[in-house]
This record gives structure tokens, sequence and C-alpha cells, in this order.
């Protein structure tokens, strides 16, 4: 079947007015990547090379995450709105190009899985003209029903114009469609508009294909797989069923996650063997987990790279581009971004790591903050291997401490460090003898005196 | 029918001993509002003006959050407790004004939704003298089954008291009660006290009122919303249904929540149009935000303001009186309370901002903290537009920082500062060459000296 | 039945290769506690002295945990892995010592009740030889079904050995059984291997005690209580149920759980009546909490002791050793370890207290840190009551400062300070006019000039 050529035409130029929403609709996300990117993958995984997206007028933004998710995906646009085969005929140039396949995916209908996709090219390649993906209904109510005979699939019929037996049929229409290439533009050229809304509806093909004679089929699929999206509601329950589905594939990979309910996955999250994940773990895009590594609860990871036997949280925040290497200890209200934190090295409390370098095995005191911004540009913080940064140090980079520095609990720090030094940066102690029982007493009076004032007011 | 005069009866005066608690039992929150606020929250949007809610002795606290979510409220203490008749009696006052609809509800059955409160009183506009509310039962072991003959209500049958063909009945009473006020009285004064407990019972009136040729008719709810609460277990199983409505009705006003079996609300919460949710989301009571702004993870809100187009969280917590304007962001393990951040200013990380007022552009660096306490009083902070403070600065209040003050990071600052001044608050730097070496000896040698001592001891 | 003597043994010396993890499958854990821990205190709870427990060879970190749990139990190695009659007979020298009731349980098999475990034996106190432990199955296929006749079970019969109607059966095998002790060991010894695998299975143990004419009964238990783990999503169901159970009790104690899904238990949490648990909190193992707490949303516990009318969080984390007397209030992203919090204390933003002792009614500024490592060792700050820390401090320790003691803001602390004193530690604040403006432009054509070389670039 790989010599077979395939275009996939992605529908994509809904509005989704019902979402309530100024976004495309296709670009609402699940797994934090577009609806539209769901299909774009599981395309790809499908073997699709250049799949045609056909999108509305005036939504550059969903052209650009289409091309930057499938670089080689052509898009096509669809300037007025007369139903899905004109939609699919959006995409005339790339159908009169002939491919062996061609298969009609909806950009909201984004849990379809490439083995379904696999499944209805086979059908194609084993002699059927149309392949319409279908699937058991729990409820079939409102949708178009397939009639099959002799597995054949003889009529798509809807819910209006249905005989009560064929409303009893569970097997309903998924909308997704496929169909030999050298037929694939007669078919869809020949659709007509004579109904109620005057549109031109691609599921009539099934009815031309067979006073035609040709073979139409049907392939079934989970329902689960071919649910649309119209209503925040649906997105939010397609959102569900994704990260059911992560959640499982990172158990059966050798994960443990402790509360799975309550972990959630990006599209491209990576996770290694023995990784533990606590409760309430949110994983942004873009991050890979080495092996055997511990996540604490309520930590939060985007765009970052964990390495083995590390342990992070409760709370840790890693934000794009951390790096922790093997063996780090990243502890509670930390943040990290655009940094590394090299072997063995720990940053257990309070602290903001950012656009720095942290040495091996050195050890980060509660409450540092690497003063990495002026206002205008970002600079860095060099810190070298068996460093110890005393607690609620202020780094002002750019800067770079050698191996081995200590810096002194409290300290600013503005100019570079050589290894092996202390460096001390902070006011000198004073007492002040019973100055304490005199701050309060005054505080108090203050505090008095206003009470009396608004009481007076 | 607005002009149907309308008492409902709200009881409140039972102790709740199976919830384990000391707090009278109406006064357990769901939704952040305790259970009979919500009762008067559906009274009201059905239009009552001046409910009666019967209390028990020595319920200040109840009779206090009555007054506050409902003014013009009136409490009745009933004294003994000797059956839900006894207790509609204790407001023979309000009773004894002849309103045309009275409605006897229960404090401890928070989900009934003003739609069913003007469901039962429509059947009393259209005549009935008696309507009671009752509910097809999943399981009706145990509830008394509304007996129905020709549209009418015949009796209600207890399970103890049920032939087998009536314990198959599924139809059961809720309890709530509607009566024809020229009756109503007249009803509860008959009713008599010949049973076990020697209680007086108010479903007793629907065999009086039948007896007396009166018309008696139910009305049917939802399970869901005539659930009663008598145990913790029924406690988190109401705040359930309630979290579940109010997530719904946020997507369908066009919120996005990722997780929205994570995100809680409260009975106030109100969000704007594309409010982007992520999960783990806690809203206190009292929290606005407007259109387009996005809550990321573990973020925290009670009586905030939100403008629109506003990015918060990871681990963003506002407190009340916090008002970030729009386009602000507010970054992970911020704190801000009583305080106002103007557009498009930004507190990233690590900081507290209390009893302040953040100027327009400015940037507050990680590690910010306002001393808005002496230990007895509070003070206030203000930071001009355009400001830019260095990480971990300590800002004592009272002060104000003029429009573009920087602040060096490490300063404590404690005196007002002009207009484009750079203040500077910190020790000055110091290294003392190669003395790190020779403190971590020492370090070393004190370890080992008290792991030496540690085993002779 | 006090006085029979019971010797259970708990097979774990499985490998658990479908969990694709290092660890031995019986150390997994739920609620914190290792799978065959829950075994051993439901045992414990059902009376048993001293269980036998049978481990693979090379799992030194399996024999120290049960001994770190059971004190009392003795390890038996299972050298080759030849079926669970040949692993129960690894304990053949505790069979030998003659115990009334011998029972074998599995160490993945967690959740099964002291209560089943006593119903078990009472059916071999009641003159029972084998007693099987049974489970109405919602799905039987695969399971060993138990045919019974006339109360006695008299075969356990294989998915592949059974009839259509043996199918039928829904009755299912546990693998758990009882045996009277002095049959135990002669009955275990009989069981042959000429089977498809070459192993002895233990449940053939049934077939030859009907052989021999001895009283074989079933006794029946949840399917719930009796699931296994052999993969990660079995371990997470277990751990659901283990939560499920967790909760309820909780609620039933009097404790409110807002979102009981939310909330996660270990296996030895202790919290009080009236205490309220909002939603999102973390128990890990060694938590108490005394009666009317109110633990805030995302809050993490660990190791920790907290007394009545404590406010916590949200974002606060307690770790091994925090200790909060009566009416502390421990505020957000708070951080408190080996610490003793006094009555009336307040930590409410932004602070590390580590290895330190708070005194009663102390005041803790935000941003406050205790410096407690030097990099080799910890040391101890100990405040006295009454004592207000300004925030940002850093409170360098060994230090102890007297009751009363005022620390500035900003400051940084390294000496010990005499009671009611005032200490300040911090640099003097200098404003240097115009400046800031000055920096600006410097900083803005720095960063232009950046702009410019990448250009070039």
């Amino acid at each position: 079947m790989t010599e077979r050529s395939f275009l996939p035409i992605v529908l994509g130029a809904g509005l989704g007015t019902r979402m309530r929403s100024d976004l495309p609709k296709v670009l609402h996300e699940i797994g934090n990547l577009p609806l539209v990117g769901h299909v774009l993958k599981a395309l790809a995984e499908a073997g699709a090379q250049a799949p045609a997206v056909v999108i509305g007028p005036d939504m550059p933004a969903l052209e650009a995450a289409v091309t930057r998710i499938a670089p080689q995906a052509r898009c096509f646009v669809q300037v007025d709105r007369l139903g899905t085969a004109h939609a699919a005929l959006a995409a005339r140039p790339a159908l009169e190009e002939g491919a062996d396949d061609v298969l009609v995916l909806f950009g909201d209908t984004p849990l379809v899985t490439a083995e379904t996709i696999s499944r209805v090219r086979a059908e194609l390649a084993a002699g059927a003209d149309v392949a319409v993906l279908g699937f058991e209904a729990a409820n079939p109510f409102g949708y178009g029903r397939l009639l099959m005979r002799d597995g054949r699939l003889v009529a798509i019929r809807e819910e209006k114009d249905a005989s009560p037996e064929e409303r009893a049929v569970t097997f309903c229409n998924s909308g997704i469609m496929g169909f030999r290439g050298a037929v694939a533009l007669d078919l869809m050229v020949a659709i007509g508009n004579a109904n109620a809304k005057g549109e031109y509806y691609l599921t009539d093909a099934v009815e031309i294909a067979n006073a035609c004679g040709l073979a139409v089929v049907a392939v079934a699929a989970d329902e689960e797989e071919v649910q649309g999206i119209n209503t925040r509601v649906q997105l939010s329950a397609c959102e569900a069923v994704f990260q059911k589905r992560a959640r499982l594939a990172a158990m059966e990979a050798g994960v443990t996650l402790q509360a799975p309910d309550t972990v959630f996955f990006s599209h491209d999250t990576a996770l290694g063997a023995d990784v533990l994940v606590e409760p309430n773990v949110v994983f942004g895009p873009g991050v890979r987990v080495e092996s055997g590594t511990r996540i604490r609860a309520f930590s939060h990871l985007e765009g970052a790279e964990v390495g083995a036997g590390v342990t992070m949280g409760p709370y840790a925040r890693l934000r794009p581009g951390a790096r922790l290497a093997e063996g780090v200890h990243v502890g509670n209200f930390v943040e990290i971004k655009q940094a590394t934190v090299e072997t063995g090295a720990k940053v257990n409390h309070l602290t903001y790591i950012g656009d720095a370098h942290v040495g091996a095995g050195s050890n980060i005191g509660a409450g540092t903050i690497t003063c990495n911004y002026d206002g205008y540009g970002k600079h860095l913080t060099v810190i070298g291997k068996g460093s110890f940064i005393g607690s609620n140090a202020t780094l002002v980079a750019p800067l770079t401490l050698g191996d081995g520095v200590y810096v002194a609990a409290g300290s600013t720090v503005t100019a570079d460090v050589d290894a092996d030094a202390l460096v001390i940066g902070r006011g000198r102690q004073t007492d002040k003898p019973g100055k304490a029982a005199e701050l309060r007493a005054r505080f108090k009076a203050a505090k008095a005196a206003k009470v009396a004032e608004s009481a007076r007011d």
C-alpha cells in the first residue's frame, strides 16, 4: 500500500460560531496542539506527504499554524461556505493531480487515528471506489444512518428521512470518506445542491456512486475517535479522551501515575520508564523526562529536558529552555527558565534561575534570584561547579562565578568572582537594645491614633 | 403570576448531628456559600421578596448569615424540634399575613432551582391547593412514594406502610411543598402527632387536604435537584453537582476549561468569553475576569477583578482586593492582595504585592516584597508608572516611588524616591580570595566533630 | 477465635515484568505504602503475629521494607519460580511449626481487608479444611470459576477447561486460600506439576482435598477488594480504590472534603473532626491534623503535626518534622521543615523555615529565609515569642533571637540578638536623581547594539 499516492483533504474553514470565540474553530487546542494539528499528525503517521487543508478567508493564523505543524501542507481558501463537497472542491488543484487515494477529513474531528486512516485506505486498495468511515452510536439520534446490504453501503439516510426501521440502525456516518482517486473529482463535481439549505453535501457521493454501479463500502471506528467539536463542552470532552489515551500510553510504557486523572499531558510529552508522577502535574508542550525521575505533586513543566534520577517538586516549575542533568534536585516554589543545571546540583526552595548555567554539584540557597533582566535585555549568569550560593542572594547578570565560590547569605553580587573566593555584599548587623519595645509602643500608638481618626470622620 | 404574593418558608433549624460538626447544618457550604444561601438565591431569582427562615435557638451565626445574604429575610426560632409542620408553624406570624403562595423548602436541599420553584407556584396559580415537589428516584427505597390517580396526588406513602405495588412506585416525595395561601395555615394547624415519634409531619397535609376535597397535585423535578444533605458525603455530592452546573454554564458562555473537572467555582464567579482556564484552578468568592484572559494552572483567585487580556499563573494567587488591569502579567508564586496593578505591568516571579498600587508598564523583579505591615498597622506602597524594581527588593511602606524610578536589585527602600531617580540600598560587594576553600574545610571539620561527638554519646 | 494460632504466608517473589520496572513488584506503592505493606497491615489488624513473606532472591530492599513495616515478619526466599504452591512451600519451616490457621495471600493484592481475612479464618474455626476466597466477577472471562454444590466448593475450573454452563458461573477465584493447619503442609506437598507450564498451582489443593473427603468451602469478598496488580494501569486502579476508601472514611469521621476526588491520602493520614480540606491537597505519609483546622487548596503535607484551629495554604508545604501549634497561620508559598511554630504565630508568605523554633505570637515577614545549611551541616534558628521578623530577612543559623526582637526588613542577621532589641543589617538607601533615565538610555542602546550585531552575523 505504501506505493499508492495519498491526498488527504482536511476541511478547516468553519467559523465555529457555537464556540462563541474569535478564534477559528480548528485552532482551539487539545493537548496543547490545535485541533487541526492532531489530524495532520495522524495523517503524517499514516504516511501522508502533502495534505491539503481547506481554510476560510482571513485566517492567516490558521494558515501559519498548519505550515508550522506540517510544512509540506498546502492551504486552499474556501471563500463561500456552501457545504462539505464545496469545501473539498476548494482543493481542486490538488485533486486534479490524481492521487491514488483521496480522503476527506475534518479539522474539528481531532481524535481520528493513523490506524483508522490506514484501514480506510486499505479498502480503497482492495478495490472500493468510496469508503465511508462509520461508528456504532450509543445514541444514534440525529446522525445519518449507514444502510448496509451484503457488505456494501447502499445509502446514508438522514434522521428526518429515515423510516422507523432505519432509525433503529445504530451504525452511523462520521463524515470522513475515502475515494479512489480516479473517481474522486468526478463524484464531487456531480454533487448537486437540491436541498433545503441549498448546500453541496459530500455524503451525496454515496448515492451517486451507487447509481453508477461503483463499489461503496463502510469502515467502522470507535465512536470516541470520530467525535466532532462544535462547542466548548465537546472540546473538553475531546480533551478528556486525548488525556485518557496519553495516560494509558504512559502507564503502558512503564511510567507510574499515582493519580492518572490529575496528570495532564501535551501532544508531545515523552517520559522514560520508571518515571514516577505524583498527583496534579501539568506537562506543557516540549517536555522530555529520562527514566527514574520523580516528579512530585503540583509541578508544571514546559519546553524542558529532565535527565535521569532527578527529583523535582512539589511546586517545581520548569519553563522553556530548562535543562536538568542527572540527579539534580529542584524543590518547591522554584522557577527555572532557559537555564542548565548540571549533574547533582540542588535548587531547593523559592528560587528563580533564569538565563543561567549552574555547575555540577552546586547548592543554590533558598530565595536566590538571578537578575537576568534590566528592563531591556536579558543577561547570563554562570555559576561554577561545587559552588555554594547563600540564601536570599541576589545575582546581578551578566555575572560569572568561578568554581567553588561561596556567596554569603543575603549578598548582592554584581561583579565576577574568582574560583574558591568568598564573596560578601550585605550590610553589617547593628543591634539597638530595647529599641524593639520602643518601636512597638510607637506603632501601637500610631494605630490607635488612626483608629481614633477614622472614628472622628 | 408576578402579581401573586409569595411567602417561602425555609426550614433551617436542624442540628445535623450526622455531619459530626459544631456548625449548624445549613451553614455548611457548597460553592463557598452556605447551603441556606443557595435556597435564598434561588428564591430571590424566583421573585421572593421577604422569605421566612426558621432557625434553631442559639444560632446567631446562622441568623447573621441569612441577613447578609437576604437582607429582607425574617428569621423565626423553632425552640423545640417536633417535626416539619411544627417547624413551618414557627413562621406563623408570616403565614398570618396571608400570602397568595406559600412554599415550604429546606435549607439543607440547596440545589433546587428558581425554575422549579416557579413551576410549583404555577400549579398554585392554576388552582391547586397543595402542590408537592416529587422526583423519579433511581432507587426509591426509603422515600415516601407519591401515589397519583387521574393527575391528582392521592397520598404520600412511607416505605414502612407501603404495599408491594406501592413500593414499586418510583415517583417520590422531595418534601418541598406549595400551599394556596388561603388554606396553608389551616392545613398546618390541622396536622396531628399521632405517630411513633410523636412529631408533626408536614406531609400529612396531603391526606388532610384530600379528605377536605381540596386539589392536591405533584410537580416533578430532577432527583439531583432535590437531594438533601445529612452527611459530609452528601455534602460533597451536592458540591459536585454545583460544580458540574457551574462548569457547564461557563463553557456555554464561551469559556474554555481545559479540564473542567479540575476547576472549582464559587457561587458568584463571573468569567468573560474566551477566557482560557488551564487545569487545577480554584475560584474563591467574589471573582470577576474579563474576556480573553488566560488563567494558567494551579492559580487561586478570591475577591479579585481581572481585566481583559491578562496572563496569570501558573501558581498565581490573587487575594481579596486584587485588581489587575488590561494586559497585566502575573507569574508564578506571586501573591497580590488589596492592590491595583495597572495596564501592562508585570509581576512575574516570587513576589508579594500587598496594599499597593503599581503603575502602568512597570516591571516588578523576582523576589520583590512590599513590607506593608509593622506588626500593628498596614501601610501603602505606591509605585509610579514605567518603574523598574530590581529583584529581591524590599519596599518598606508607607512608601511612594515616582514614575520611572529604578530600584537596584537587592535594595531595601525606606524613603520616598523622586521620579526618574535610581535608588540603591544594599551592601557593597567584597571578595575574599581563597576564603571559600577555607570555609569549606572549617565546616567539614565541624561536621566531622559533630558526628564523632554523636558517636561518643 | 483469638486463641487459634495463625500463620499467614504472603507471596511476594514476583518480578512483575509487566510493570516494566526495576523495582520488585510488591514494592510499588499505593497510599505511599508498598503493596506488601497493605497486606501486612491488614494481617496485623486481623491479629497475625509473625507473618511469613516469600520473596525472590536478590531482593534486599523488599526484605528491608517488610521488616520495617512488620518487624516480626519472617522472610523466606523462593529461588526458582515454579508456581504458587512452590512459592508457599518456601515457607516450609514456618508451616512445620503447625499453626491452627494457615492463609496464603498475595503481596500484589493489597486491598484485602482484615474483616475478610477474619471471615476466612472463621470458616476454618467452624470446621473447614480448605477455604477459598472468591468474588462475584463483573466479567468472569479469564478467571477460574468456583463450582459450588450444597454449600461446598467442589472444583475450581479454569477458563480453558470450562464447559459453556461453567463459563456462565460468575463466582470466581481470588487465589487467596485458607487451610486448616493440620492439613496445610500435606496438601501443598501433594500438589503436582503435570500441566502445560510444569508449575505447582496452589489451587490444585481444592481437587486433592475434595478427593480426600476434606471439607472445602468458599468465602465471598468484593471484587474490588481482591483485584491483583500486574500492570501500572492496575496499580493506578488500586490506588484509586484506596483513595476512595480513605476519602469516605475521612468524611464519615466528620472531615469536610470540598472536592473529595482531588484530595490524596497516605495510608496513615489522621484528620480530626471539622477539619476542612479544600480542593487539591496532598497528604504524604505521617500527617496528623487536629480538629477545626482549615487546609486550603494546593497544600502539601508530609510528616507533619498540625494543631487545632490552624489555617494553612493555599500552597503551604509542610515537610517532615513540621509542627504547627494551635491557631498558627501559614500562608502561600511557605515551606516548613523540621521546625516548630508555636501558638498563634504567623508565617504568611514566600518563606522558608527550616531547622527552627518560632515562638508564640511571632510574625514572620514575607520572603524570610532561615539559612540552616552551610554546605555540610544543618544549624538551628530560635526565634523568641512575640518577635517581628521584617520582610526579606535572612537569618543565618546557628542563631538565637530573644523574645520580642524586631528585625528590620531586608536585614541579614548572623549573630544572636537580645530580647526586645531592634536589629538592622542592610545597606543604607542612596538616591541618584535622574540616574534611572540615564540607565534606561544606556540599556536601550546596549540592546539595540546587540540586535544590530545579531543582524550582521
